[in-house]
């Protein structure tokens, strides 16, 4: 059995989808036992009961707009969100989904659940809408700002074991992101992760310029937290941004209209492939323990999606594959950072 | 009169492109003194004859595929990018214009001009086609990748003057680039350069994120030349990317190519839109002298753009404004880093 803890409270519809897609998630893996963190009389009005589910009262919610996520996690130890982290740390689940927000899920599993022994830092790590089959893992997107070359080498290889289990990828294409394709490009910081990527037991296929990032071949991109934030939300911004354009001038006239009504179906494919529905959610990477960040606005399907991803990553014992490399590699410091 | 060095053969589609560029902008400026820099007789054969235009003859055009520009550019003091470059620090003219390979550009510019007098680092600023009218001003995308909060302050300033100069805009709105909005967010670099954005005699707004780069209503948005770089061609690679799979999506079946026939005006001013023509290229702020450095892939519109940006660059005083704000704030030292 797989077991994992539900935040059925975090998240921008919440609890209505959140539980729906436990729903949708429970019927698809017959070996799968959730236990929900909640409040039980508002989970039942959406559940479909189940003896694989159980319900534990939270009576608190975390707040969306929190500003200090560390104290907000530190004191608010009944919400649903501290509660179904912590049962990971009592080893009471094997992983946890949640759909609440980012910077306290991240403060959460350091205060809650701790780090892997030797992993010197943690990643958050969603999968992008790219026209690579099953898109394209980024980490770090936000977990790290400040960061060394070693500390990326380490959470590379834990994505190298995700994509290999979850995602089922055999040798999964690695690049750095860099502001050019030669070596030797970009800061300190690049150079000195590119050798250290050159040395580790992984598919690494070198730098990659974020003008590719839709169209590039790579499984995974590597990077510091707030390179990758920039590029992500870049490419998500520009996306969301331009399909609003194109709305606009479609509707702007007749013919647009028209035309519109004979090529529906191709601007609905357009628009889905950059759904972030079908993804499900980011993993965090390093702590000791499965957490799956769910989108904040996510509906049942892309929530039910999130559980999959979490089960998948206990299943295929990503955890324990990770923190046996780092006992046969343990950390060095390397760079002069 | 304003008097501009024109690179007649940087450039994918030189010299036609470009020469057809100049018979453009001699036109559209009846003060535009411009002297062209390559080989005359290949020149010759697309310039419409003005007595504004004159050639100086130069042998050697600059490889494009240069992996060492510094050597590149000390090395062929005869070639067109090299000439044209010098003609600014000689005092010969105002500015230049190139559509030669941005590295080249930028180490040129140092060795051959040299940085205004307290000028710590140069900053190369394009324009993104955001929504925005007119577009955003984002600097630094690539000139520096290594830097401290000071440099970008400085750089800051002289985006400010040209905005105004330049754009014609009277109080540019200026953002720093940033993983969140709020004061705080980011790293040291982001923490300290708020600081000092805040004290500047500028209209500082505060952080934008990546994801707002379409939608901003920012002028001119401020961040280090790795970030800038990772940032701006995630937003055009993006943009390139997704028009190319809607071009896709259209042509799969018969309902979408009739429905093209409908709305493809509409889809084409969408494509227009996210055109790099109309804006004609990217200054680098910080030599003594005006430098624009247009699209390697320029047609003569977007070229005939560029010399006008430099044209209103000399015409606005740009360089003597900075360099009277330098006198009047000599740099300092405020960060640790």
């Amino acid at each position: 059995m797989i077991k994992l803890a539900i935040d059925a409270m975090g998240g921008d519809f919440a609890p209505e989808q959140i539980v729906k897609g436990i729903n949708i998630a429970i019927k698809k893996h017959s070996d799968l036992e959730l236990v929900l963190y909640g409040k039980p009389e508002e989970i039942k009005k959406y559940l479909t009961l189940n003896d694989r589910i159980t319900i534990v009262d939270s009576p608190r919610v975390i707040d969306m707009g929190e500003h200090n996520p560390i104290s907000e996690v530190r004191n608010n130890r009944d919400s649903s969100l501290v509660m179904a982290f912590r049962a990971v740390r009592e080893k009471l689940v094997d992983g946890v989904v949640t759909a609440g927000p980012t910077q306290c899920v991240i403060a959460a599993a350091h205060v809650h659940i701790g780090r892997i022994k030797g992993m010197k830092r943690c990643a958050l790590c969603p999968t992008l809408p790219t026209f690579k089959e099953g898109g394209t893992l980024m980490l770090d997107v936000g977990a790290n700002t400040d960061i060394k070359p070693e500390h990326i080498a380490q959470y590379t290889q834990y994505a190298n074991f995700y994509a290999q289990e979850v995602k089922g990828i055999k040798n999964p294409k690695i690049y750095l992101l860099n502001i050019g394709t030669e070596e030797g490009k970009g800061r300190e910081l690049e150079q000195q992760t590119y050798e250290l990527l050159k040395r580790l037991p992984i598919n690494f296929c070198g730098n990659v310029e974020s003008k590719e990032i839709l169209t590039t071949d790579a499984d995974i991109i590597v990077t510091d937290g707030f390179t990758g934030n920039v590029a992500m939300k870049a490419f998500e911004g520009t996306a969301k941004g331009m399909g609003a354009l194109l709305k606009k001038e479609i509707k702007s006239s007749l013919g647009g209209m028209i035309g519109y009504l004979f090529m529906r179906k191709n601007l609905k494919r357009f628009q889905d492939h950059f759904s972030a529905d079908k993804v499900g959610g980011a993993t965090l990477f390093g702590v000791d323990g499965t957490v799956i960040k769910a989108h904040g606005s996510s509906n049942a399907d892309a929530f039910s999606n999130a559980i999959t991803l979490a089960y998948k990553a206990v299943k295929g014992d990503v955890v324990n594959k990770m923190k046996e490399f780092i006992e046969n590699h343990p950390f060095e410091e390397v760079s002069n950072g």
